[in-house]
């Protein structure tokens, strides 16, 4: 039987050979090493070029092959931060095989990198108490059907006394994103537990929905959002229900969805944070373009309104023009220019400084 | 102010267009019919040869490029489940960009299609109550980090009586899969909703960990399980700590990562559901080459062990010299032989049985 045992192990393990054979086989891509100098690689033997595209560089890379048909790449000192990249094989789009992270999209498969630096940032994972995440699925009346959302828990909540409440800050993805880049590129869960734990942020609930509504208009997420969301959440959690306890941010298409949500709800949330919005919407021109608010009311409402925007972000201008019309309507807006693009990179700077005022 | 209004969003509205005319188009892919069509759509004007590779047929479709430069193939009349694909264009391995749900793997990164068919099926999402899947994160004294697991909770759960208890399925996923790759791929939160609404199956916890340990030998897993994963369940969720209310259930390389777990320690689970095992390893020979169990008192500690196998899973013939093994040491094992291949199509299957008969 020991014998038997032997030769079955032997063919099966040859057996698992021939099949990782006929597989690509397993690289080590992206590597990192101490100096923040990352190397990607792909295996394409056949393959005529292989271009390195990335959000660390403007330019995309050229990668050279080996003997063996691994194509390589190497970026030095990058600045620590997660970076989405993918490789253009023969001019063809794909996300890195051999890396389990994938950017969560609906239009695009790319890959993160997480380049850690040498001291933890506000990002890390650290040895800290870890709230949950907890994907849940809710009844939309507004778009007849069932949908998902995340909610982020914060330390402790469990082993709360269940009078305890807390606030809640919904967060909208961008255009093409899920309900789960907020966490998955953005971090969201981590940056609150680092943030909580210092002392920067109060513990709070994080809402995160899939806010893209399609073939129906875009309103209807805004009805979403206050019929279907809110109420589950306020029915399901221990919950503050009161608007200095409400608080809503997003970005891209969700900065521009949570313009038309919050400032067309003020009497139910006192924080709005707009993190690089996209306005051309007709939601958006049908709500502000003929807009005439009691600008006092709203100031009173409001504890806190801000706008976002990278510098080289494409939509620079926009915002410009978006703060000039709540200038001219005599809404208390507060500008936040940042350097950079219209990137996850800024996400998570933007979501940090948001959480560190809200709810105060 | 109104017309300013308008140019902008003229303006912006046609950036956004140059901005989506440099990525690939939207397409509908895969777009599903009421008669279980199916068809895939690439985009690639300058490929030579795109092919489809599915787990539906054995073979790869060769797709055919339209006027747009957009490839297709269809399939027709498939048997409603869940399946694997990717293309391969010009022998380039790509997820399709236009589908959100992408196979949670480390090796790989293809795309899932579900046909739901005409009626639900035991992993629909169907209008039942719905439990929970919540991504947290526990530190492995084992393995000397902190890792990842997801723990469905089932529907109630929040609302029930803390002296309520429930019974606990660890559930191990396969060789480059992921802690996600249970509920993205095999639906297991959703096959325990349909179930447990149907009466079919007891509500309790399943605890899906990431089960891969690299460089580290496979026993550490096995270690890591035993002291640092089931304490952190048992400490921080109101459930039964008994054998009886253990069990343990895994697939391919998780299906023998199980065996050596749970037939260690048949003091700890009374069920063990071993899904098309893998059981060329170190660790496995080890335990079971010289093994001289007490096999009365096994099969007395263990309410159910079962193998299952599907007759064209590349692993059946390896199965067949495991229940020789367990025979001839006189382990009462129950083999399950169902048509298929090593798929997470059988492995949706293995779990809905193995739910009905657990904790009963």
């Amino acid at each position: 039987m020991k014998k038997l045992t032997y030769i079955i192990t032997l063919v099966l393990f040859v057996s698992f050979q021939i099949l990782n054979a006929q597989r690509a086989p397993r690289l080590s891509s992206p590597d990192v090493n101490s100096k923040n100098d990352v190397t990607f690689r792909y295996y394409a033997p056949n393959a005529k070029e292989v271009l390195l595209s990335t959000e660390i560089l403007e330019e995309q890379l050229a990668m050279t092959k080996d003997e063996n048909g691994i194509w390589s790449a190497t970026i030095k000192k990058v600045t620590p931060d997660i970076y989405p990249y993918s490789y253009k094989v023969d001019g063809i789009e794909v996300a890195d095989p051999n890396n389990t992270y994938v950017f969560a999209n609906e239009r695009f498969k790319r890959s993160i990198v997480d380049i850690p630096g040498n001291k933890p940032l506000v990002y890390s994972l650290r040895d800290v108490a870890h709230g949950k995440v907890t994907y849940r699925y809710y009844d939309s009346e507004t778009l007849n059907t069932t949908r998902r959302l995340l909610v982020y828990t914060p330390p402790g909540f469990d082993r709360q006394d269940k009078t305890k409440k807390y606030p809640v800050l919904y967060l909208i993805h961008g255009g093409s994103d899920t309900e789960e880049t907020w966490t998955k590129v953005g971090k969201a869960n981590l940056i609150a537990d680092n943030l909580i734990a210092d002392g920067k942020a109060v513990p709070m609930l994080i809402i995160m929905p899939y806010g893209n509504v399609r073939p129906s208009p875009m309103p209807d997420f805004t009805k979403d959002v206050m019929n279907d969301i809110i109420p589950f959440i306020e029915s399901n959690y221990p919950v503050h229900t009161n608007s200095e306890n409400r608080a809503i941010a997003g970005f891209s298409v969700g900065g521009g969805q949570i313009l038309n949500i919050g400032l067309t709800n003020t009497d139910k949330f006192s924080y709005i944070f707009s993190f690089a919005p996209y306005t051309a919407t007709q939601e958006f021109a049908q709500n502000f373009t003929n807009w005439n608010p009691d600008a006092k009311k709203i100031n009173e409402q409001l504890k806190l309104f801000t706008i976002s925007i990278g510098k080289d972000d494409f939509l620079y201008e926009s915002v410009q023009g978006n703060l000039a019309m709540f200038k001219e309507k005599k809404i208390n807006v507060e500008p936040i220019f940042v350097s950079g693009g219209h990137t996850w990179m800024n996400c998570k700077l933007y979501l940090t400084q948001s959480l560190q005022r809200v709810f105060k």
